[in-house]
């Protein structure tokens, strides 16, 4: 069996949730390629040292020395948003496959950069969006191509957390646009890419971008904020739906609320990732009065629960998309692409979007896609 | 004790929903005037008749007599939209005091008259939005009011149902502009009420109107149909908050979704109003962990439930928020106008926010309210 | 149109209910009979001079006029539970109607008593046990009796509240066995008549009844507790069922808890007063993972919805299910037994059902009914 | 560090769950000791031999070598429940730790043998009761235990499933008494030693077994069932609590209801394992009507959470249940016996129970534990 030489940057969380996924890819699936771990690379030397240890990796190296580590193929970045770019390249000219976290990149011209090197390197690559993974969603995807609901209609999307409503919580990263701060880039991106992976292209859109505190504590004093920290959306998709996307990061109570209502002529879907094994569903045309919403649970009848749980009812968590991704990727590494993942086109048309939606919102007016 | 004649024009639905608030109010309140059932009226005579004797109005009669009719001090239009305003002008001009069902007229030109009307006449004027009565939407602007939520960041208004959403549903005056229909003008009107009754003016706005099925089936053919089945909203608030409202009559599974969403610095409250007698609300700094969304219920605690019933969790119903509204409107009449009602002044700005959400949608850009 | 003369005895809040309920079934329904109302008394003279005018009886008098007023045909009896048998008893005896609200008697004893005499009496008698009348209840049973969920096979009943749930809560005739006190009597009559209303007959149960605070403050000291404050039972049911039956007024944050929970080889049914216009069903055999549990929702197919509102969703109240027992009983009177309604051999049942839990309890063992 | 090797017996669901959840301990948490995958047993030898490829154990084997293997020093059982007994005995005599799937055994005093063995032989020993390990139910254990609820004074336990809900389902070992079947050993044993957890010991109880389908589908035939499909409860508790407890796998819509509902003095707390992240709970004292049940959702302010995951609401899973529970095995193994998990004798209690009800019911009276 073809061996895969994994080089790993990054040890944060999603550093470390990128070594898990990969052991516990690795023995929850028949895999068609084995794993090698090459390499880890993390800024700081001893703190790479110490993780290769723990998570398995033969040696800790700098960046530029992993992606060129004739023993590793695929390259995993996990490193801040605005490192995305320049390794996401080096990868790739190193004919590396790259696995890279969202958001690709910082600007959009850094996305297509990277987009289009990818597409001359010629490689596998794929951006982390791992919520996409959940059975539940790839279920809904599949009841509205069937035509389960009929003709879609109406829209709405939503991802909102919490995690910067006190008006005193402080500055950081995540409030600048060099770092692809602001709740469009951080939440949005999310609910974006959910949108189109449930009913495709976005013709045109009108938007709003909101910054509710306009400083926020830093160093003693305050600092000037200048990302956004809720968005709202009106869209017009290509199959002639209507609806809205909104996200926020300033609601309370929230804490991983990424949503959606889909309305079309023969019925009504909706989920809340904060119970991301459900799934309420009406289908029109029952007995009157005997047709209410249905609370669909997650379980063995999906493919992708079943890998983990034969009974049903029993729950999948937040770690086993982040599986479920990696074992995508992996499929694909060896010449399986069928299974559902964001490339970097996919990934560069989130980029865009929310493009569009800054452009949108800064010119008061509609933009066509 | 004053006593007020009643006269009611309208046999239908809420005609006689009309006729047992008014017996209800006088049976459950301790109402500062008696009631006195003067006269109905409807455009079908024998029906007139019948409907008197079973609501015990005094005499059946046509409309223009009911109006000028010296036994009535008080009108209730609850006929066709199209004939609230001729009906309405006909008694103030004969000095009546007021109370027409939403909308108050086909077009904005003649709320203006009738609201301008009303205010030389200086008679107390209602219009029907008995949604707002529900104790539990007064808690909530209460709760809003008091800064419980903190500063007001973010909204979410929806009013939603399916009773157009087969295609293949007939056409029928609520397809008809000129009869004040699409689901903006049916459903809108209150979702703009309440986003209003909970957070004032609206500053500005962009929309989305959508006609989804542009025929439908008319007398063994297809008609065209002009007027909206969905509307989406962008909205920025007098103070500051941002957020979405949505319209829709064609969202399946959903029987009475008038439903809100406010988030503010300290705070989020949501209602849907098929759980009428709910409200849920998560007030931050809590405990971390002990601090989710509370389910509170409608109870005692508030006298416009306690008017009903003493004991708590057991619910208020439709019929009782009409009940409060005409009670509300009797407290006017007899000089009390601190209850909670929509007054003409009140309703015309709603009739003016559907204007400004059909130009915005119709010149695709925001309007400045 | 044969005229009904009502006496009704007692004000509190379930005279009030009553007198409210007879105008708004005269107001809601095409009744068979006429509504004259005759007669009010109450031990308080005065106050029953007041509420006389207030609700439109004819004239205020003590109750043993009351029964024996020629102009009075129907009694209702809403006074303290030790008063319903003489009441009863001597209503029975002048040859009147009888509608006394639950439960029928302090005692076994007096109960048998009042349904023997009602029986020998030959009239219309009823016991108030309203809830029983929520259309969404009707439905459950016919759904039960339809096959819908196959043959039943495990039940689950509850009633909890939580007013006496403060162990400082003071002493009050609910904690006196001669009054009927005790989470049995109160509240456990409730389910007990839900659940044979629902199932039928019980064949055998094992009860265990529980003082959880044996003292309560009483004038300044504190007095001994007699009656229950909860009660858990096993059932067997004549139809081969199993169950349980629980009631407490101990159980903070439960207001309105009447909840049931039917399994058959079919399917599950579930409710909640708290959401009385709600029902969650299940039926097997549907598409795996496509057959969750469906909420449905109260709407105009129920008749006894669509009397008093045309559109789903839009919810009933408390105060209609008791106009329906009025309705029903009216209709009784005029010869239509046909709906839905407790008469005194019901009720009997009811109280020797918590006889037998009383005894169970007691002697720690299962009791055969 | 200390190397522990692990041995383990049995393939199939469980063996691949223990298998994976000793890997994924090892990639999460940072153990006390090393493990070493030393031996794999099961009765299919070539099923064996790649099943121990496959998870990375070094050697497959019988198992009786396995438990005589000097390389093993923890032994985990995770074979048919009759082989429970002679594998445990054989791996204690050989003084290694044990790790055992629950039941315990198939009968009491196999279980009390297993127990007194363990005791004797002075090694670490646990059954397997994952459930247990959720965050959330330990945060409900602390709420529990300190006061947060008042004094407890009623609960309600259950666990339901559907599995065996159709009549035609077949004859399996799951209907055999020799090989622990029957819906209270299988479901009832979780939901005994949950209540245990939370409440602490039962004093006395009162129980019905149902077996509701007689006979099943057997090889082409009917064949006779002498299991119970579904168990009521009445609990004594030692600390005066009452209450209920309840199994049945006939529960048509349920896939993993194992939940609760505890009452105290001063609140209300509930749980349902069909969304495992969540608590329902109500604390007395509030404002009147600001005062209801708060969803409280899972989060990293629980150390079990945050040890997978950084961020609220993103939910564990159930697999990462078994990882907690091996964690706190491994723990143990280096003397840290402080983490939550249930040991030979809390096993055994569990199975004293399940006896007790078993006789209870039997001779249909209250027995003392």
């Amino acid at each position: 069996m073809r061996e895969i030489g994994i080089g790993l940057i990054g040890t944060g969380f999603m550093g470390r949730a990128h070594a898990l996924a990969f052991h516990h890819a690795a023995s929850t699936f028949e895999l068609p390629v084995k794993l090698r771990f090459a390499a880890l690379a993390d800024a700081d030397a001893a703190r790479a040292e110490r993780c290769a240890a723990d998570w398995g990796f033969a040696r800790a190296c700098d960046w530029e020395s992993l992606v060129n580590d004739p023993a590793v193929e695929l390259v995993a970045i996990t490193t801040p948003n605005r490192l995305h770019y320049p390794m996401t390249m080096a990868a790739l000219a190193a004919g590396k496959a790259v696995y890279c976290e969202k958001p690709l990149a910082v600007t959009l011209e850094e996305a297509t950069a990277m987009r289009d090197a990818a597409k001359r390197a010629g490689v596998v690559n794929r951006a982390g969006y791992n919520y996409l993974q959940n059975p539940m969603l790839k279920l809904a995807r599949e009841l509205i191509a069937s035509g389960e609901l009929g003709e879609i209609t109406g829209y709405r999307g939503e991802f909102s957390e919490d995690f910067m409503g006190d008006p005193q919580g402080p500055f950081s990263w995540r409030c600048e646009t060099e770092q692809a701060g602001g709740a469009l880039a951080d939440l949005g991106s999310h609910v974006l890419s959910l949108t189109r992976f449930l009913l495709g292209d976005i013709a045109a859109l009108c938007a709003d971008l909101h910054t509710a505190h306009a400083q926020r504590p830093h160093q003693g004093g305050l600092r000037r904020v200048e990302i956004d920290d809720q968005a709202h959306v009106l869209l017009r998709f290509a199959n002639g739906a209507r609806g809205t996307l909104s996200t926020s990061w300033l609601k309370h109570g929230r804490k991983n609320h990424l949503a959606f209502e889909v309305c079309g002529t023969r019925g009504t879907l909706t989920y809340d990732q904060e119970r991301l094994n459900e799934l309420r569903l009406y289908t029109a045309g029952g007995r009157p009065g005997m047709d209410g919403f249905r609370t669909l649970l997650s379980g063995p009848h999906l493919p992708d629960y079943a890998a983990f749980c034969p009974a049903g009812g029993h729950q999948l968590g937040y770690n086993e998309l982040k599986t479920l991704e990696v074992r995508s990727l992996l499929e694909a590494l060896a010449g399986n692409g069928s299974l559902t993942g964001v490339d970097f086109q996919e990934a560069w048309e989130v980029e865009r979007l929310a493009q569009a939606i800054r452009e949108s919102a800064r010119e008061e007016r509609w933009v066509r896609i």
